[in-house]
């Protein structure tokens, strides 16, 4: 595996599969974990060691409320932590400021607010400065985009 | 020691001497660290232990920014934990949502932003549950509190 | 009783629940009372002064918007007070505003926006200073919770 | 009197004397207290009554953080309460909702953020519905403010 | 008539039944209005003029958004305006904050989000100034408040 | 004269010369007013009307707090109106939503918050629509801008 | 065609068809484009090029989220650039400061949130600057609108 | 080079200086440059097709206000882009928006407002994928800070 993903309940599975889609997309191993960094720190830190001794590079993690998730992940290994803010209140600012605020030296790459699909995203962009395939298909990825984008959206519209 | 207080920099000092000030006005014996839950996170377990061992009841820990100091010590021990948001940044609007959004079942007991010395009133409220004593300091404080109020407030002012 | 639960209106019922149910799984005692720091200010004072005589230790009170029932309980006792801001509007924001902003020596223990249950947990864990029973609940609680955590959520999930 | 002030520190004297300044602009008499709807609670109650009977038609309160002066005031007379909304931390949008906010039937006229000269001005607008010499003095300050800021201001400016 | 009610929108009208129900409660007559500061500000003038010739003492405005309407009529007359912010978007904060924080000299009464009811109340409040009458009214309003409250809310309930 | 720039107090002027400098930079004619919609109201109708009987195509007007002054104008014209929100309190929040959530059919074209040279550049693009000269001065100014920024950052610095 | 309306996804048809009926009602020509400021780049700074080639004197653009497209549309031409800041999350206000909060010398002429047929008006507005028949129009409506407004609003309503 | 800093004002210098002190400190070559997305959108285009041909991997921007530098960016490479909020006004939360909320597979990696330091600790984190001598040099930088921040915070602290 190349990516493990972290979040904190079942509850947010919905919220956090746009990473999982996105690793599929480009064809990139991960695995998924419900954890909680106040419930469950000893298996947190378990399975976090165990990733990386299984060759996991990136690690994403989703986290709402007072969300530690992230910056415990990130304070406890070298490998970037990508943070997904999910909404669960405040229409998720609680989230984002307690995963983007990381103090100095110990920093947690965020993204949009219930976006975990970008999560995903930044993490292929990463393995690919190692991985010059998935450079290729980053670059054929964002060709395709505009691509459909333009056969989808067309020379103007209606309105 | 009754009170541990747990800060992540030395910049917060001026900031947190207000809980030791509360805590010395009631007699309660207190050891105050500067410990980081991100870059010193086993240290922090190790201090917290070793407080538990020698007679800590209630924890009060400060924290700026994504400020995950008191719910990461909350999630270690089942003693209260007092936390206060620490203004870093955005108002301290960052620090205050990080410590008080807590997850079901883990709470930090939070307090105004900056306002460390009604942290330390809190610790002796709770442990005034347990002793007499302090349980009278705190009646007589409140009744100290208001004469005072009173006598240097008067009957109207001029304005 | 060991614990009285104060909020405002019967139609904050269903959120402050979550307080009651914590307190119930910990087999502590208590009481629950409608009452308004600004409709029926003498009452709440009756109630208050009789719940401390019959054996009351810690608080908890639940109130929207201009939040004031936590405080004004927190004026007229010395007992530990938490505080449980109710999204009436503004996100919650103005409860929470209203309940952790108070001023020096009167401090209200706030936990997050509609998480009464945790104001039940704190309101355990203060009461635990003092009875070690319900430490060692309290120490069985977290145990059970991580394993329990760790069998419904076991050793990785599909995404 | 006419006017009572209360506010709920001395360190709160100047923002506070621009309700004082207005009031004296229209001959009202008032008179100003320092009193803590948290510290002094039996205080503010005993002077409130003493206000009314002395005449008090209208109450000017003025509170930063979690601003419960006005609301708690609001609760124990039917006198129309004036709230001044005092920044003390967050921009002073603590005290704005803590005053704002107010549940259903106990309302506080609320001003702007440290705006006490309008609190004043909303005073001598309410005194104005039952006393003619007021109400002709309002209007005669209203034709001199434009007639001053039409002579200030001229026919346009350099820029 | 005693009291003009204003509102910019007939969609507006569920929100601000609030204040003439209020106001039918104490016996106080109004007249209500649909108009808008922007839209038809010279008929807003003439109403306005017209209500005060016509006994008119206080003034209720409710507007959502760039909520002008409340301190547009404030400044065309010396009459108290109570401004009702109206949640249309950003949860009323953008009402909210352009009702209450007038410019110096031009104040605007403002009551909480939605809570027209209560500047209903307001009206009344400031009625009682002048009319005994009211006043009592108010007065026996306040014990009957409370008589009900503690009716309904009883000597503890179940949770 | 092609814009008139209008604001609240003369302690804005600092903020707003900025419109002006933009506007001489174009050489576009301009003349400023400081006018209050709450201190002056038919002065700054009479101003309104002259100002585009002189020729006024476009109108900039700053102000802060509950920021009227702009939208009141859009009520009385079909010129195009820009607003700036002016920082007076709660980071100009205030202002900006009071200037830029104005209700349908009323707009105002809201610019960021102090950035009255940005108001001015808003004025040369909208009478460039019609002024072919103005229209081939922003083109010469954005490449000037270009080169000048280029020539000044070049390539690459140290850090 | 005078107007070009942008925005960035077809899931943003609704909020900005707006836009377009208010430019039918004053039978302005117009073209709507959905483009992407992020995933077409290249597309957009072709089709703005043939849009002024084709007579285009305005620009609308909506964006939500991180809302880059109107103020990456006014870096590439000197035409007034009206914004529409549509609400995505955190209440439309990511969107409002993208928008908004531009540097010196490109402003976007923002409207409020999900406001389109402000916009609209707005760009009528402007090329109402150069052309006699849309500014008699703009005056025909606005007196339509006050007829229009008083005729259904009447003389007063039951509330 | 490894990576490239870009920011849109030699004002930003301090801010963005943080990010180079963390590259020089692993020993990571960069090169910085001013540039903005909005005044030399072309400029950019050219030096980031050069930083990549020159062996760039990572890119860091830093913007305020209306941050739109590290999105266009981003829409402009694969590699992966950290965007440092820069605190301009509104405490930075609408830079810290404009960056974090990037729409669906553009993502930008937001470190914390003004903590330009943390985007080059996670450049390094992304370097080390890649490189064993980077992610040994992080293995002991952590190390490091563990024993430096014991040594200087010892075993507890007089307060």
């Amino acid at each position: 595996m190349k990516v493990a993903i972290f979040f904190g309940s079942k509850s947010d599975t919905e919220i956090m599969r746009g990473a999982a889609n996105c690793l599929k997309e480009f064809g990139v191993e991960y695995k998924a974990y419900v954890l909680s960094a106040h419930r469950v720190p000893e298996k947190l830190t378990e399975v976090l060691i165990e990733a990386e001794a299984n060759g996991c590079e990136v690690v994403i993690a989703g986290a709402g409320l007072a969300a530690h998730l992230p910056g415990v992940i990130a304070s406890q290994t070298t490998m970037p932590v990508i943070g997904v803010p999910i909404n669960g209140a405040i229409q998720g600012l609680d989230a984002l400021f307690s995963i983007v605020q990381m103090p100095k030296s110990i920093p947690v790459a965020t993204v949009g607010i219930n976006n975990s699909y970008n999560a995903g995203m930044l993490a292929v962009q990463m393995l690919a400065i190692k991985d010059e395939k998935i450079k290729e298909k980053l670059k054929t990825f964002r060709l395709d985009m505009k691509k459909k984008f333009i056969e989808e959206n067309g020379e103007g519209m209606d309105l």
